[in-house]
Order: structure tokens, then sequence, then C-alpha cells
């Protein structure tokens, strides 16, 4: 189990639903914890050694970072993925106190909030005007500055609750009620944590040659294994476009036989494969397992083909059963 | 080949690398062009026919929307792509005549070019403020407004170049000289554009279940008929975390028999996958083709095949072979 | 339907198994049947019109000439299997009358008969030599010739029931009681037997290239459409050591739509594929069939593929949705 | 390497083409040779210690004993093949001195040398009588009995040379002249023979289940490491028909990397897997090898893998890189 790190970096500012997502980890609400401008820079804290992980966006985020994300923990020194955290992805207008919905002109968010409040917005505020935020977060600090110049501001639960000075105008006003984003606590490379029975496994592939078939023999490690993946994207390596890399999410910890031996023949196939860790999924969902991609039977098959391959062993066996004239 | 339009629909505003797409296409500059706020409005103007076809970002793109293009063409009514646009991704700052580089503080452009230029930021201007701007283009044209709050903005060399009352303080400062950005065009179902030799067909795929294999299996349709894989990205549903479809590009053309017969295995194993479109590549790279997945080949196979169905003109080849007693 | 033959080659003598399983044959025992000293020469019955069809064994044969059936069908003028028969393999000892079981010194049958009463023999007549027969039912006719040089013969209980002048000196001497061995009924290319849900199909593939993975191509025809297979064999070509070709029998009819595309796949890989037939399990398993490769299935996908390419039929559809601009 | 036997078994008689594959042994001249009446018998005394090995034929063999061998080999106590044996088939027709080819009336030898001989037969001899023979050294040697009810015989030219009292009527009357029958030499197991280069690996593996996709999984095993098949056949278990098992040879040796993981891999998915041994290519000709399959490509992947899930090698790369703030 990796140790538990005294300073977490995220993706900031404050109040953001990364944020939102570092104190779902048990100690961080205790720990330090510092904001980062963006992603890579996140990441850097932790190459660095100023921080122990850093938490970030990995899927469908709302304050975006996602393909940042990617090819960040892809690129540059190694990291881990350590953990995974689900986060519902809930709405409020705030505005300053007496400040009253039909008041509102000008609204303020980060573009992806604005993206995904729309019918809410056509519905109840269809003239209002939209204020670029470079963060839900930022954009609600903003209505507290005096040189405000908007109304209102779309952003997390979080920061409504947490910070004086701000009133609650309306309440989830997302367009998909059951949204939820996926978020990442990354490290750097150190003990894995623990196998749970319901873990995740993430690597980065890049792809050996651009032919048909390719792509098939990557993704075949795992078929053939039964492993399942729940995640796969091809990704331009940066290069020159048409190369690419994939980033796939794997069931299983890499102390399973079967996802250890997967990683094995993507490592032969593709020798920069990149792993970037294993950790328990976030939904708690246990690995079905077939009974012949069981620990167990890659230790039966291993000893079977020692078997074969050691004659002393192999020999003493066959001792018993008849004396050979030669 | 479809037929030309005469409104065409872009994610604007005006200026943005997007328009600057949208200019690539031949009649483009003579037609109208409707800047839309995102790219679901963009999308919505074909779909309500009020634009002919909308170009909006795929891939990589500056200025966001990659993500909510491949879920916006997936979902909805059917679209089809019938261009894809390749523009160099270059970045100019400009400010209002007479501001030197030496007086700014404050700089707006849309978060993702931020992100793009932070090397040269960190090295000239260390100490600028960012302010966020809903897109490259609304940044610089904010400047010319009377209560502007920042001095310069970072845009495309497009928007300097038409604007008149802006001046360029420096050129080409995106840290990644050699970036380019991936656009396509979008109409409503019709006529398919040409074949070319050298074309890419997009589908989305739904995952018809969560096992190991079915994405195998979805693959395997593109790799058996020797079809190359240009991209391939895993998108949940939208319904609930862990159910996915597949956003595929594949090289050719469904008027090539192999991409056909791909497509039609997808359509067995996924009844409701969704052709995107099959369009020319932007880089005209040709596709390549082995003897056994030519067009001739599958017309002789399907020819074989009939030939054993048809006892009449079966019968009419083995006749002159030999009589028969009975 | 193939029309009825009247005139059967088989692979004889009379008396052998092979004539049993064309007694099978409804109307055989009306017919005139032929025996042929071998298989080649059988089958060479029917491709000069001397014979509407011919029995010869396919596999597990008593009498033998089971690879010489497989390459002899395989090479050459077409022809087609129609049929394929089961028969329970049990032998009985003769002797002309009056000879007891204690006298017999010297036994004739066919070599694989002789290995297959093995047990038998050693049990209850240990010290027989044995004399050499070219099948079974020659070695039990024998006996009846004035200068016959040994006492009993091991043959089929068809031959000894049929043939005065021979008793049975002991029944059921078979040292597998349950075996069964396969026979088809092969006939010049024609109309092909109807579907009866229950169908083999068998094919010879040469191997395009030696090389890892040609074998898997050919293969994944059958299991990317969900055809089952039940035998499959490599055979050299003949022309030199370590060129090969396979001998299939696959679940299903050509009729069958996942039948006909895998065979259209093989043909592609392989264009010297040879149809040898599709015709009744003897056995009447019925095929089991998935929803996605099901006939419905196949017609479905391949009117999608073609709503796509034919513009005409998709403008018609999506006329009706809205008016373009353009 | 395996010690020398003293005692060599061969499938019988004297003089037949199996003996003459012995004698490419290279100490089997000098050493005791025991003829055994079939196949089984001749691997009895190799399991019963009686014989140190046997030389049996296991393709395509003018005495028959190929089904046999395969079967006999699969089942029953473990034995080896450690070596492979190529013989030219080169046919003789013998007679006792003074016969001349215008007096035979009656010719013997096994069945399957006179299926190969009917050509010339048809041409020199065509209204000759076929007196079938236990083997085509049997059919010789009775020419020197004095009952005997033949003129000539077709056999090995090892006989004709190597018996007094033969002469030998005919040369190469053979239908195919290149014609060459495979024999392998099998032993009780012990020390493998050692790796050359050129070698083959025979397996047989039970199918696991009936079902589309079983036979793709275990070929799988040898495709996905890059592992060429140059046999491969279906037989049936003899439980009861329609369960197989398939019979494997495969290039390489258990003691390359790629091939002991394809065992491995088999035993998983058929834990029932039986190892018949590794040895040389009668052809010597050498397995090509890819980069990604060598020994050192697995060597390397099993390093990574094990550096992944061991956290004490790991922290010690690492921490050369930066001290960790927690």
């Amino acid at each position: 189990m990796p140790a538990t790190p005294a300073t977490y970096a995220f993706l900031g500012p404050e109040g953001t639903f990364t944020e939102a997502a570092l104190m779902q980890v048990p100690d961080a609400a205790a720990a330090t914890r510092i904001p980062a401008s963006n992603v890579n820079a996140a990441l850097d804290l932790v190459r660095d050694g100023s921080a122990g992980a850093a938490m970030v966006p990995i899927e469908n985020s709302v304050e975006g970072g996602v393909t940042a994300t990617l090819d960040a923990i892809a690129g540059g020194t190694e990291l881990r993925i350590i953990r995974e955290v689900l986060v519902p992805i809930s709405f409020v207008l705030v505005a300053r106190p007496g400040v009253r919905l039909e008041d509102v002109r000008r609204v303020s968010t980060h573009g992806h909030a604005w993206a995904q409040c729309r019918l809410w917005m056509d519905r109840h505020l269809p003239t209002a005007e939209y204020v670029p935020g470079s963060s839900t977060a930022a954009a609600a600090m903003g209505l507290l500055a005096d040189d405000c110049h908007y109304d209102a501001a779309i952003c997390a639960p979080l920061v409504a609750r947490e910070q004086p000075g701000l009133s609650v105008l309306a309440e989830n006003i997302g367009d998909n009620p059951g949204a939820v984003t996926r978020f990442v606590l990354v490290s750097r490379p150190g003990l894995l944590p623990e196998r749970t029975g319901a873990d995740k496994t993430t690597v980065v592939v890049p792809l050996p040659e651009d032919r048909p078939g390719a792509l098939m023999e990557i993704l075949d490690q795992f078929a053939s294994r039964g492993v399942n993946l729940s995640r796969i994207e091809s990704r331009p390596t940066g290069q020159y476009l048409g190369h690419y890399f994939f980033s796939i999410d794997a069931d299983g910890h890499v102390g399973d036989a079967r996802v250890a031996d997967a990683l094995a023949g993507l490592h032969r196939i593709s020798p920069n494969t990149r792993f970037l860790g294993s950790y328990p999924r976030a939904d708690g969902q246990e690995t079905a397992e077939e009974a012949h991609t069981s620990d167990a039977a890659f230790a039966a098959a291993r000893a079977w083909v020692e078997s074969l391959l050691d004659p002393a062993s192999e020999a003493a066996e066959s001792a018993s059963a008849a004396s050979p004239t030669a």
C-alpha cells in the first residue's frame, strides 16, 4: 500500500469538482491541498516532490483537462494512478445576496459547465449573456470582487456551501441529472495499491506499426487472457498526425496472473508500453473470473511447462514406471 | 457528390481556426457563413435546414469541442461527415496599436490556446495574468471594446489579418510549431462524396455487451477485411457509467467492397451501429490495398458463392462434362 | 434436391460396411450397385457418368480409404457430397459350416478390422495366424473357394446374413462396441440437397502462404460468423512436403447466409478453395444459431449498407425530415 | 540429449520403409531391432521397457498405421517423440529369379502400395490380379515360400537389396516419383532433444467445449506468439462421435520461450493437453523468428512485469529521481 501523502495537489482553483474528488480521499481533509492552474502543473508538483499525489480529472470532466491528463500522464517522468474517484456532477446557480433570478443578465462559468446547463438556461434565463470563466469556482469567487461585470455564476455545490457571501438561486440545473465524473489520484511510482478483487489497470501502448492487425494484436493480449477493457482511446503521439498510442483501462490488477501475463505480452509487441497503475475501481464492481484465467490456472500451466523442461523432475516421475533397456 | 451548400455554419465566432478550416472549402468564401456559439448549435443549424453544412473541430482542437462533436454527431438525427480539413495551428499575440510587449499585464484567450502557449508566455511574459475567453477570436475582438479589462490576446493569424485595429506583437508563439488540428464538414444524409482512393469512413458502434471479446469482435470486422483503423475511442453512452460506444475512423470508403463488408459485419453484431460518412482524407494518403481485399476479390468471391447456390448456372457449366446415368 | 441416381458405385466388394452404408439410401436397394476396387475407381465411375453417385468411407473406416477419399475428392474434376451416412461397426467371425472355434488356426480379414478385434482374438484365439485380406467381405467370400488356405474370416454381419455357406462362430467381437463409421455419398455437381437446419458443409482450402496467421485467417472466416467446425485436417498438397491444404467440415448449409458469407471470405483469401457440398448431417443434430448470425441479421445488414450506398433511397428517406437550403 | 537406446522397436516386418527410416538413426544399425506387428505393439515395447525407442509412421504412410500412431501416442502412458525421419518412397517389382515381366499373373503387396503403383500396373500389367499382403516386405518374402500363390511383389528397394533369392523386374514404379514419408522415433519421457533452431513440437489438445471459437482460442495460443503450425488434425476422442481432440505440429522447441508460453496457454484452456515432444525437423529448415517473439523479448517482458510487482526494486529505481514529501 502506498504511503499516505501529507501534501496533495489538485486541478484548482479551490471549490471545483476536482477538489470535491480530493475530499473523498480519507486523509485529504487534514492534509495540505495545493491548487494548480492546470493538469500539467498539478502533475509537476508530484514529479518534483512538492506534493505526494495529485487529483486530476480523467473523463467527461466539467472543467476540462481530460485530454491533457491522458497526455500528461503518458509522457514525461513515470507516474502511477493509485486511486479512482467518482463525483456526481451537480450544478447550482449562485449570486450575491439580494440578487433575484429575474435580475440576472450576465452569467459566468467554465465553458464545459455552460454547455451542460444549456437546457435549464434556455428555459429560465433565455436572454442571459455568457461570460467565460477559467473554472466554475473562479466564476463564483469572481462575484465577490468589486469590479465584477456579471451577476451570477454556475458552480459546484461545494463552493456555494463553503463560501460566505454567496446565495444559491437554483440547484440541480444540469441537463443530465445523473452525471458523474471520474478523477484519478496520481503519485510517483512506489508500492502498488493492494489487490481488492475490484481493480482497474491503466496502460499506455504505442502502436508498433501502422498496419491492419497491430491494434488487434494489442487487444488480443487482453482478450486471450479473459481481461475485459472498460476504456480505450487512440491518441496521436504528437510527433506527426497519423501515428498513435492507445490509452487503455483493463479490469483487474497487475497482481492478477492474467493481467501480468497480458502486460508481458504488450511489452513484447510494444516495448515502450507504459504502466500507469493498478488501483481499486471507484464503483467497487468485482471482476468476473473464469476458471481458466484464474491465478491457479496460470500457476498450474507454468508448473506443467517447467516439468517438461526440467529433465530431472520429469525423469524422477517416470522412474517408477519402467526401467528402460538402455 | 453532395450538392454544394449555399449556407455554412461553423463553430464561431468569426476568426477562429474553425472558420479558417471552413475557408479551405472551395466555395465557402462566397457562401453565407453562420457562426454558432457551440458545436451542438452548429449541428442543429444543419439538422433544421438553416445551413447546408457545418464545420466543427473533431480532434485536438484549440477551441475545444471535440468531445461535444463526437457525442453530438453520434446522437440525434443522423448526420454525415462529407469532408475533412487540416489546419496548421499557429498563434499570434495581438494588441491595440501602440501597445508594446512590455506593456502587457493581462492576456485573454481560450483556455486551450493558453495551455498551448505556456512556454512562450513563461519566457516572454512570465508575470502576465490570464483572463479566460470563450474563444481565441472573441478574446481578440474584445480588445476593440471600450471597457476591455485586458491588454493583449492570443488568437489565430486569420483574425489579426482580417480585423483592422489590431496589431501583432509576436507570431508563432505556440509551444508546438508543427501543430495541426482536424475539422470535419457535416451535412444531412444525401449523396456520398465520391471515392478517391484516399478516403476515410467514420462509424459509431455501441458495444453490444460488456464481456471480454465484444470489442475484439467489433475490431475484427475491420482487421479480417484488411481495413486499417486510424482512430478509436470508447465513449460512455451517457446512460450510466460503464456502458460504452466506440467512435472509429477506418481507412477507405463504404464504396470499397471491403469497407462495405466490414460495415455489414458491424451491423450484425451491433445493429445500432451508425454510419457517419465516407469522405476524402485531408492528408491525401492513399489506402494500401491487398489483392485479397480488393473489389475484384470480393466480386469474384460473391460470384463463386452464387454459382454454388444457383443450380441452373452450375448445371449448365457441368452439363458439357458428362451425361449422367440418371 | 439432386435427382435420384439409377446407378450407384461403392467401395467394394459386396458385403462391406460401405455397401451397408449405401443400403441406407432409400432407393439404393432397388438400384444398380457397382462395387469398385478402390475409392478412386468408385469416384471415377461418377466422374465419367457410369454411376450417378458413389458411397465411400470418409472417417475412421474399417476398410481404409479415408485418406484416399479426402485426397480424391479434393483433386480432379469437381464432385459434391450429397449425403452422409453413419454405420455401426460390428464384427462377426465366420467359417464354413462344421468348423468350430477351437479348429481355427488361420484368420483372414482387412488389416484395419484385424486391428479392431485384437482384444477378442488375444482372449479367444491367441495363437491364430493372421492372413491379410483386401477387404472384410473378400476374406469372408474366400472361405467358399476350394483352395482357401485359412479357416475363418472377420467380416460385417451383412455378409454373414446374405451369403449362404457361411456360419457365424462369434458375434460382436470388436474391441469398441459403440464404434461407428462415417461414409459419404458423392455425385457430380448439380442441385444441392435442401436445407434441413441440421446440415454440414465440407470445403477444401489450400493454405495461401506458410506464415503464422494464415490458418487463423481461414478459421476466422468461420468463427467470426458463428459457424462451428466439426472436423479439420491439414493435408500435404502432394507437391512437396510442408505445403498444405485444409479439409474442413462446418456446421450449416451454404444456403445459410452465415455459411455463404464465410465461404466468400475463404474464396478471397484462398481463391482455389473448393466446395465439396452441403448436405444433411447423419446425426440430425440441429445447428444452434445466434441472433446476430441469422439469415435475417445478414439480410438487415446488407440492406443497411445498400441504403448507405444508394443515394436515391436515402435521399428519399431524409426528404421528409427537412428541406435543405442548398 | 536423450540417452541412446540399445534396442529399437519398429513397425515390421523387416525390410519395410519403417525399417529404412530406423536405419537412418546413427546407432540403429548396430543396435538390436525388434519388428512389431502393428504400431500399438511397437509402442508397447517402449512402454514396458523392452525397447528404448520405436520407429513408427506418422504421415502418408505406404504401410498404413498413421491414424493408429496418432491415437496410440495420444492415449495411454505418456511417450515422447525424439526424432523425425523422412524416407523417399520408391517401389520395385520383384520376383523369383527367372520370372519375366510377361509371366506375372498375380501380384502381392500392401494395399496402400498397390494404390500408389496403379498407373504403372495399368500400363505394364493391366490384367494382373491383386493379392493383399500385410506389408510390402511380407509380400516380397512370401515369394520365397514353397506354396506361394502369386508371382511377383511390390516392395521397398531395401528388401530387394538385402534379400538373396529375389530379382528386380522393374524399379521406380510408383506413380509419384517424389513421394516421401514421415516417421517418428518414440521413447519414454526423459531428457528432451537439444534445441537446434530447426525444431518441431507436437501436442495433443482436447477441445474444451464444442462451441464456435474454442478451436480459435487454441490456435491463437500459437498465432499470438508467432508460432507457425505445420500440421493440424481433429480426431474424434473415441468416446462418442462429435467430440474432438487436435493433434498439432508447431515450429520450434519447448525450450523456445514463445513455444513454452504457447504451451502454458494451451494448458490453461485445455488442462489435459498432452506434450508429445520437441525434436529436430527432418528437413532441417530453420524456424524464422521475429524480434518480438524472441527469447530476449520474453525475458525483457517478464523482467518488466516483475519490476512493476516488486516495490523494492522499483522504489530503488525511482529513489534517485526525487524525494517525496510524504
